[in-house]
């Protein structure tokens, strides 16, 4: 299952990853990945979670970030480390501590992240010997190791990558599957590329491409504190890629890792795009295609393979964006069951009898449009998080 | 199960109900009351869903308030009359015009209310009849029929009254199950008082008590496009009330009615009240609150009896309300599980087996505070919520 050398975080030349047992999940799986960019560049960039609660990792790299270098990053499983007090950021940062003495480099240029249950100090007399026995395991074949040591309730690790004619790679790994909602990006992702990128470079070209892709996604509405994607360049391709090529690069990876994401959702038996179009703005687009992601009515609906489409405009009809409620039309998998915000097509003809089910809003208020990205919601879905901590 | 003079709209003097069974819903069951003012005053006062795409009888209803007056009120399950066009405006328009035939009064002081599938056309051939049938049903005692007429997913009819010392009455009627959020009260309610008030001092004081009970009920955040609070008064009583001492019986027969609208929400097993203190404003409470009510994971965790905290604190850290991440408080049922934003009392001291569960944040930002009943997320919910319109 691993040691596929040109998977994920060590697509990109320049990078060693590995993924280790530490012993913080009490499952016994891998919970430690560490990525190292051996240069000759150490740039980077991160989004991290809006949250205003935020995880004592997400506090840590923030403030790495400024320095727009990264020289390794340390992720585990088993442990948010989030809610843990000043004695929680003391670990994150004997973490760092721990990975800049294995790997001789400065802990000032070593990002943390953490991802589990939030309120819990982490075990850190299993994680710091978990460090060494990564660093250790180091190899430019461990992208898919590393993947799969940061799953949490994923069934399935993610990974993605894409090379450029002109013979650059961008490539990255992601984790998450609830508390999957937007205001950054909600998850863990750490994406990697050789091209020759500015940490300024970089930092435009991941946040235009979470904007419009990890940002889009929104599972079950509820945002995680531990939130983190980061973009590290080692350069070791030697060539500096053409701002626009590179930009959609990252956007193409960061999409493939998002629609990743959604496809892995707790519990979820159905994707769903939400498409909404004709809006005065994009921002108006995006806040009503999120408010129909978030209603729980339509989601259940979506489950049953019914085509309640007045759930959709009940929805629509919470936002303070323009549009004329007798002007409203909704398509579900293309029959336009709902005209001028009354009855339309027979809902009859509707086939969603699939996984993915495409719910089209046209607002006939202007040009605007955006796609959000959800999930049903499912008994599975109650059950997998009614026991999640016990 | 009927026939109790005391109860719901006919426990104040001068009013007449009745519900019957038009044959609307498939199953058979009563579907439309009718509610009748015999006065001598016709002072009235209502509220309506803030939802955009508000259903005919809504927009119709809003404008016969407009008077102040009203002699009659019709509602019915089984459809609500949402999305339904001009069409459906002209089916709550004949509605009301029946009424006024049978009772002899104007139609533009007869409001509409319905509940039920949003697009779908109410069968008038059925509804038109009913209304004869309920005018001729009408009686002194007929309160709890039409409150048992108005249900749709309800498990159990909802009325309640309070008597003042002065001799006059204020009593009510509910339906609500699903759909469950605020914005106004999203459900349909009825209130009737024989104290002789006038439609100004009736607004004054349902607004005043929506205010605080049907608006802090948010049972699965999604809003109706129904939503109605009528307050009729007949002064049959001959008492204009003390107004404090009004407005304080319809504040408690509204939260009576709201808290029984969530303890029969829809798949339901615990009933949650959040309580936010410290807030620095009432505004910011309510919104904390809210927020923590909407949370999916947090309202799986409750139904699995997990006192999964972080998840509460991740909620708020959403919030735009004043607060410091590492002074907030989290109580759940009476332990304070997070103290400082971090770890706090045992967490296996909680005891959730029971289905009140009461969660307390303490913002610890000034002295306002605020309160918000929800409910857990349960299989049940789904269950009901995948198949409604099948």
């Amino acid at each position: 299952m691993t040691n596929n050398p040109t998977i994920g975080v060590t697509a990109a030349k320049g990078f060693r990853a590995a993924g280790v047992t530490a012993g913080i999940k009490a499952s016994g799986t891998p919970d430690l990945a560490l990525v190292v960019n051996d240069g000759p560049s150490l740039a980077a960039a991160g989004v991290f979670t809006s949250n205003r609660v935020k995880a004592a990792p997400v506090l840590w790299s923030e403030q790495v970030l400024k320095g727009g270098r990264l020289s390794a990053v340390v992720l585990n499983s088993g442990g948010a480390n989030a809610c843990t007090g000043p004695l929680g950021f003391q670990d994150t940062h004997a973490t760092a501590e721990k990975v800049a003495e294995e790997l001789k480099v400065n802990a000032g240029e070593v990002a943390v992240a953490s991802t589990g249950l939030i309120g819990l100090r982490l075990p850190m007399d299993l994680l710091l010997p978990g460090v060494g026995q990564a660093a250790r395991a180091l190899s430019e074949d461990g992208g898919e190791a590393a993947a799969i040591a940061i799953k949490t309730t994923d069934s399935v690790h993610k990974t993605a990558q894409v090379t450029s004619p002109a013979g650059w790679t961008v490539g990255g790994m992601a984790k998450g599957a609830g508390m999957l909602a937007p205001g950054l990006a909600t998850m863990l992702v750490v994406l990697t590329t050789d091209a020759d990128v500015d940490s300024a470079g970089l930092d435009g070209a991941l946040r235009a491409a979470t904007r419009t892709t990890f940002d889009r996604v929104d599972s079950d509405g509820c945002m995680s504190t531990n939130d983190t994607v980061l973009l590290l360049a080692s350069g070791a391709a030697g060539a500096a890629p053409d701002a626009a090529e590179f930009a959609e690069a990252v956007r193409t990876v960061c999409a493939d890792l998002a629609r990743q994401l959604i496809g892995d959702a707790e519990g979820a038996s159905k994707d769903i795009r939400i498409d909404i179009t004709g809006a005065a703005t994009e921002d108006e687009a995006v806040d009503v295609a999120r408010v129909v992601a978030r209603n729980n009515l339509l989601k259940c609906a979506i489950h049953g393979e019914d085509p309640n489409w007045g759930r959709v405009l009940a929805a629509i009809g919470t936002t303070s964006a323009a549009f004329d409620p007798d002007r409203l039309d909704v398509a579900i998998n293309g029959i336009w069951v709902c005209k001028d915000g009354s009855v339309g097509e027979d809902r009859d003809l509707v086939d969603m009898s699939g996984r993915d089910v495409v719910i089209t809003a046209d607002l006939n208020a202007g040009q605007a449009s955006a796609t959000v990205w959800t999930n049903d919601l499912t008994a599975d879905y109650v059950h997998e998080n009614s026991a999640y901590s016990t």
